[in-house]
């Protein structure tokens, strides 16, 4: 089945495929061969996705769009402050071959013009064996996520008639800001325009820059995070030479194009754009190329001031502790307290990444409830991403309202642990899961508001919810049918698929229901405590048990065998409706909560 | 409490109070009478909240901040195209007073310098009885959310003092760029200069750019939508004079400055920063200002191209009818075929705005599902904005999709409801809730699966689910007990509040239960169909009904009622017995259901 973008992107190169506007470039030789009529359309998403028209696999010369790489890799060898030192990021207002230097220190305007781009190559550093070329022909190459080849045939072509370029070199020498002989690092440069990529890479590459400088192919890091930023910002100022003000003001995407007949277009965070189709206007920019970008960024609204690009809010769901509670199951008088002053503990599902405009209106609902909540919980299970600027915020969060009453707690904070205690949030506040963060929370709770413990250590039979209302003869019978059993910690009490003969009624300690996932991972569905019973449900329809009960402490209990049930109904029909009533009520009970929590959860 | 917000502007605002560099603007006498201590802060979100510290009350003018906004009025006046052709937009490498205009043309190289401000001027018409300096004061005070002035005596300076201006003009009159006598038009732009606004209206106008041109704190559109995108796009190349290269590539933010101190930045979606101190830089931009915004920028990673700031996947939650159903309960049969083929219906909640990059990635999920699904239903319950490209991106694949056997429903559509039917989705295929496109998908699917109906018209006692495996002696008894009740289409048979002394069973007809909301609002709980029983669980424990239940259809009830209940406990303890374990299978079964559907919820 064909994707409506696909189906966007082939319309689009119906409607210019019959343009015949422009000339392929001229100025050398070897590109002059050009065949006008390739046109290739390619949208590569920052999660590796690829959509793509015509010649996206025909190889041709990168030309100028290396320099925006280069320049990155510059960057990386030298750091903002040394590269600004020796190249400027004003736009010129010229063409792409201007000399374009500032008259008093010969400083180039920007790293998109040859001036620029030459002095960029200078400042690329040999290493591990490897020279200017062999360097950048290895970061272009992570970039696209394959290895990159120079056509030598073009850079032969470039090399014998590149006097202009050349005659830059030694004006930047002359100025210092080339220290070295020009010679061998203007050749660098030609062989970099002579790389051959398709319009496919293009696309690859600009989803690099989009995806914060990760091949969303490889995974591979290709650019430094710190200067995608800076790299992005350079094309969008310089990106299309003397056009770059009208480009960045009708398209609005930082780009890069080469007169080989490329264009490379990024939405930051978004996608990368290559188009390749040779005859170039006026100004060097290949004339489908600017005619498909203004068109995709119509048509697909991407625009990098798109103001409807508002991310979701970061407060997916937010509900409190009268409403869902820890899978831990409660005496009747905790539950009952829970459900009056449960508003107290209040839990947060944030999503989407964490950076100071989706922190900030989260921060600002957590202010307002400080003062009523002993607990704030917050659930980072679906939040792909957190920047130092929120851990630092939530951190100084944590820190503020810890002067009063109240306690922020995280939850599934997986991978950002570390980054989260480097910004000063406390350990003790980091639970592994919102489960384990609510039980702690609602100990809290109770234990100021209840007179006694949450739960008896241990009790008798009378005290048991199913038995709950029964005669003293009636117990009797019961004491006398009921087995015994006892576990020690960690034993099974029930396998999952056993066949349910029995249901169970706990006198003392703790067991916990937990679900057999995946691999070796298990979750708990439930943890019961004395007076509770556990298993009924298969017991009532004779199912197979469908999770295991395992003794979280040494476990006393009392065993409602079908025997001895099938007895009672035969002998005591009425103790037997007795006991169903029980288990009906305790169902009922179970089933009006799920109901809460299901709200609790649409909403 | 104090926010940790309000924290980060405090330590900027200590970091740089002390700083005395740069100097006031001296060019005309008036300016050079303010404070240079004056020193103010604020951020206003596109919500609407404000963090202030410092001098943020304090009123001071505008100056060539008020060059982004007459801008913006010119072209909501002139259109892209007039405006590109009377102005340019590419940047000029000049000074601020600079008369850079191109030698052939004299089009100024854009509207942020003052000769491309006067020619904007120019061209905004005056309408409505209001003259150029009426309308541009309107605008911008409708940006600011507050009625802004002039001040006289500025504007008196300025005009005494403004004869590059006025030279500037002439020379644009020379090219016919302003067509008419320029002095009034100079007047006016003098005027415009000398607006009153204080750092808070600052924020307050960035804000109103960030938030699509509608300002947040009144709510009312202040520029038009189509183009927020122009101002802030000539913002960011040229906002900063000779220093918007560097300030776009250190800053990443649109901003415009003015020599009264002020600076205005833009985080597009997101936010808006006003900072206002009086000293200036040789480049005519506050030092304190230009310092406060690179570390804001740097702090709390505000940056334009920022990677970061990538939204969540549009797709929240996704399910299938196997695990979530529709609310009308249905038979046993019907309900273990769902179990079984429900994955041929799915569901996917999406969240957030739908725009081309973040509608792509669920599209691609659709078209995988596609073929192995009949039902595809969006939720767009949480979707905030769908703009026309997703509309239609929507519209296209459901036409697509429609080829074969699949379809696609959209519920929850709200206010998009007319956008999508102009964008071409049919109106069968949107449904008001997720519950009614659920029920709709699910007759279809048992439809085609089953071979009988989905229900029975009517039942016999002996098939209704609570009476399953009754004796005829028994059954005999029960329908010498049991009530017989009839309500028409429309009447209440449960009330809400009320006391429950009886439970329901179905022979004929269906029911709805209904919980009341606030206002008006009714949210449907379930529907019953012949066979079933309702009404058990407040009958169990005798606490009051907890939702209206009514009549759908004309229905036909048989009535347990308490009485008869305890009679048989007394006379038929085992028939009790029986009908208890029924009702205790029943619960169980919905707590098992409601299991199924809260980890499908959660996950």
């Amino acid at each position: 089945m064909k994707s409506p973008v696909t189906r966007t992107l082939e319309a689009l190169y119906r409607r210019y495929a019959s343009l015949k506007d422009g000339q392929v470039a001229d100025y050398i030789p070897e590109l002059a061969k050009a065949d006008p009529d390739l046109f290739g359309i390619c949208i590569a998403t920052r999660d590796g996705q690829l959509y793509e028209v015509g010649d996206t696999r025909r190889k041709f010369t990168i030309q100028s769009i290396s320099k925006a790489f280069s320049y990155g890799l510059a960057l990386e060898d030298r750091g903002e402050e040394h590269m600004l030192a020796k190249i400027g990021v004003e736009p010129s207002g010229d063409a792409f071959n201007a000399i374009s230097l500032r008259p008093d220190t010969g400083v180039p305007f920007n790293p998109m013009i040859n001036a620029g781009a030459i002095a960029t190559c200078a400042q690329i550093v040999e290493r591990d064996g490897m020279d200017r070329i062999a360097r950048i022909t290895e970061y272009l190459s992570r970039c696209a996520g394959q290895r990159l080849t120079v056509d030598a045939d073009v850079y032969r072509s470039e090399s014998s008639t590149g006097h202009r370029n050349r005659a830059i070199g030694w004006m930047l020498r002359n100025f210092d800001i080339i220290e070295e002989d020009p010679r061998e690092i203007v050749e660098a440069y030609f062989q970099q325009c002579s790389l051959l990529v398709t319009c496919a890479d293009l696309a690859v590459m600009g989803a690099t820059l989009a995806n914060q400088g990760i091949n969303p192919l490889t995974g591979e890091r290709a650019v430094a995070h710190e200067y995608v930023d800076n790299v992005l910002g350079v094309m969008a100022s310089c990106g299309m030479y003397d056009w770059s003000g009208e480009w960045i003001y009708r398209v609005g995407l930082p780009a890069k194009s080469g007169v080989g007949g490329g264009i490379l277009a990024v939405l930051p965070g978004q996608l990368g754009i290559g188009v390749f189709s040779p005859p170039l206007d006026s100004q060097g920019n290949s004339v489908r190329g600017i005619r498909v970008c203004m068109d995709l960024a119509r048509e697909l609204a991407l625009h990098l001031f798109n103001p409807s690009a508002v991310p979701p809010p970061a407060l997916r769901r937010s509900y409190n502790a009268s409403q869902v509670n820890s899978r831990r199951r409660l005496p009747q008088a905790a539950l009952r307290t829970l459900r009056r002053f449960g508003e107290r503990i209040r839990v947060h599902e944030l999503q989407g990444p964490l950076l100071f405009s989706t922190l900030e209106p989260v921060i600002r609902v957590l202010v307002k409830q400080a003062p009523y909540c002993q607990h704030l919980i917050l659930n980072l299970s679906h939040v792909p991403a957190i920047d130092d600027v929120s851990a630092r915020m939530l951190a100084e969060f944590a820190a503020t309202i810890g002067d009063s009453d109240s306690r922020l707690h995280l939850c599934h904070v997986g991978r950002f642990h570390r980054s989260l205690l480097d910004a000063g949030f406390s350990a003790d506040s980091i639970f592994p899961s919102e489960d384990a963060a609510l039980e702690h929370c609602e100990n809290l709770l109770l234990g100021d508001l209840l007179e006694g413990p949450i739960e008896a250590p241990s009790v008798s039979l009378n005290s048991c919810g199913l038995f709950h209302g029964r005669s003293e003869a009636e117990l009797e019978r019961l004491d006398a049918g009921l087995e015994t059993m006892t576990f020690a910690a960690g034993q099974t009490i029930i396998h999952s698929g056993d066949s349910a003969d029995a249901m169970f009624v706990i006198l003392s300690g703790h067991a916990e229901v937990l679900l057999r996932l995946e691999g070796d991972r298990r979750q708990r569905l439930d943890v019961f405590s004395p007076g509770m019973s556990f298993g009924e449900m298969a017991f009532l329809d004779s199912s197979p048990r469908s999770a295991d009960v395992i003794a979280l402490t040494d476990v006393e209990c009392r065993v409602l065998t079908r025997k001895f049930f099938d007895e009672l109904g035969r002998d005591h029909p009425a103790l037997q409706a007795a006991l169903l009533h029980r288990i009906a009520l305790q169902l009922s009970e179970r089933l009006r909560h799920a109901n809460i929590e299901i709200g609790a959860l649409r909403s």
